[in-house]
């Protein structure tokens, strides 16, 4: 992870246009999984696209990670 | 997991207001994590927050697990 102004960032993918974040907003702590875009100055901003996840819902991603995973096989 | 017109989902919140939910779109596999509102007929629709994996990216996102929940402590 790398530290960016709102919290530690991981890329999803290389280019950094899609992101995880993991930040503290009004003292609780979050997972946010958002696209970036290109602004005018070429810096990357935080876009529309996305969600943020408070721990609670990120852990119970994690724990239906085995049942998501069967159900990409099976679709 | 339950079969929903779009694909198979899981309830991220007990409630079903936000979701996963594995799909299929233009013969490509994703997970969408999407938060749902109660349209006027009562229905649960997807709304605007969510973010739409390819099967890379989610996988990415698991590989990522251990970082993200250390990021989550030391935050």
């Amino acid at each position: 992870g790398f530290k960016t102004s709102d919290g530690i960032a991981f890329n999803l993918i290389p280019n950094g246009k899609r992101r995880i974040t993991v930040r503290r907003f009004s003292g609780k702590k979050y997972v946010d999984i958002r696209e970036f875009y290109d602004d005018d100055s070429g810096e990357l901003k935080p876009g529309k696209k996305g969600i943020m996840l408070n721990e609670e819902q990120f852990t119970a991603l994690l724990g239906m990670a085995d049942n998501i995973r069967n159900a990409l096989q099976k679709i």
